[in-house]
């Protein structure tokens, strides 16, 4: 710490600065187990409470988690890329999985979903419109789940199908039937995905989304709100991705058009 | 609150739930003053510290902001939705203007950007290989900038070009020197855009962002790390956007190849 007399940032903070400066060089190691605060409070000349403080930013802002009892560490990063674009190519049906699947194949995980709630609903009005569907009947199947790379949960996955398509396939039922998934049954019924439309946002999460994704504070939530759309252009399902960040990442290889 | 005897939840934690839902269903409008930490504290029976350590967590998450001595405000939410898949699309060229002013414009903002830094540097190893340029010398020209809409920092943009293309463009000047921005100028030394790849993440802000996008506690930014591929499939820049997750969102849509 340079200058030390002329700076104004607050003891704290100028302590974060320097061990956030040490973890992104590589100092302290993805995982490694940070100095106790009394070896801070020493190496720095400051109250356990200014160490415990600056600590507290660097969890803030998700560079490390403190375990309770054991110590604070710098966070494990884990990405788990999402295809993006590329999730749902044909090409990759040679491997006989589902887009989820693969990506977890890639990382050498497994993969496995587990089903919160499935339900026949009145969709709201953005939805209707969207779908195409009556804003006044139970016209559309919401599933929501939560799916899992090993042990982590890694999004939390709401899917909107109009009930015309969902009807008799099986859909209302917690297994889904279909070794591809659940494309493969929009695809028995006559729907081939041709364009994708992925809205995308960040946020933190909200309480309910931190106790579904196992979320440490200082982590946002990435939003993708997927629409398929069919060889006519017409919208068919819409899915809601909420992602952990310190997971997951998109990746969009795309022409200009 | 229902069931408060039975609620295990701390008294700061439910007075932050109830408020988010009522922010939620827009009984506090965006924009609007929250009622005063007095009349909450009576409300739900609380001590003003309490109240004090609800209206907190509401601002980690980035739902409400406290201005001092004003008090504490809904956030306003204004997204400027990115053109995504579509940002440079030949189809915009009869507008006139770049991507980024384009964008302005749909929001009936006036953009325009500042130059931070403008250096010719030697790239890291990662960049050397993705540019195909060379590690030991000075082969790549980078650009800093902060793109603004109306007073409002939107984005922290640098813009990485190997320097056999910059080379003699005049790039290395503030100005860009093209009516389309730095796309034009690409053209003109025979790169069109064909492809994009984006690879896109979301964390918390470092300080130093913080500081140029003038970001309140509880907003993430996304990160696009861009990379423009020309009609032989050849990358000829590489941009990263540190967006404001408050806002901007991201938009693709693209085929399913």
């Amino acid at each position: 710490m340079t200058n030390q007399t002329e700076d104004r940032r607050p003891l704290s903070r100028q302590i974060a600065d320097e061990l956030r400066n040490e973890i992104e060089s590589g100092q302290h190691a993805s995982g490694a187990k940070l100095p106790s605060q009394r070896q801070l409070a020493e190496r720095f000349s400051a109250a356990r409470n200014t160490v415990d403080e600056a600590l507290k930013i660097l969890a803030q802002e998700g560079l490390v988690v403190a375990e309770h009892g054991r110590g604070v560490f710098v966070r494990v990063k884990q990405p788990l890329i999402r295809l993006g674009s590329d999730r749902y190519s044909p090409k990759h049906r040679e491997t006989g999985l589902s887009p989820f699947l693969i990506e977890c194949a890639r990382q050498g995980k497994v993969g496995r979903f587990e089903v919160l709630n499935i339900e026949r609903i009145k969709p709201n009005k953005e939805l209707a419109k969207q779908l195409h569907v009556s804003e006044k009947a139970k016209s559309v199947l919401r599933r929501e789940n939560v799916f899992y790379a090993d042990a982590d949960p890694v999004y939390r996955v709401t899917t909107w199908i109009p009930w015309r398509i969902a009807q008799g396939t099986g859909l209302l039922q917690e297994e889904v039937p279909h070794q591809y998934g659940i494309h493969g049954v929009f695809e028995e019924k006559g729907h081939v995905m041709t364009r994708i439309n992925d809205e995308i946002t960040a946020r933190m999460p909200t309480p309910e989304e931190v106790r579904y994704l196992n979320l440490s504070p200082g982590i946002p939530v990435i939003e993708v709100m997927h629409t398929s759309l069919d060889q006519d252009g017409e919208p068919y399902e819409v899915t809601r991705f909420v992602m952990r960040s310190d997971m997951n990442g998109l990746s969009y290889n795309v022409p200009v058009e």
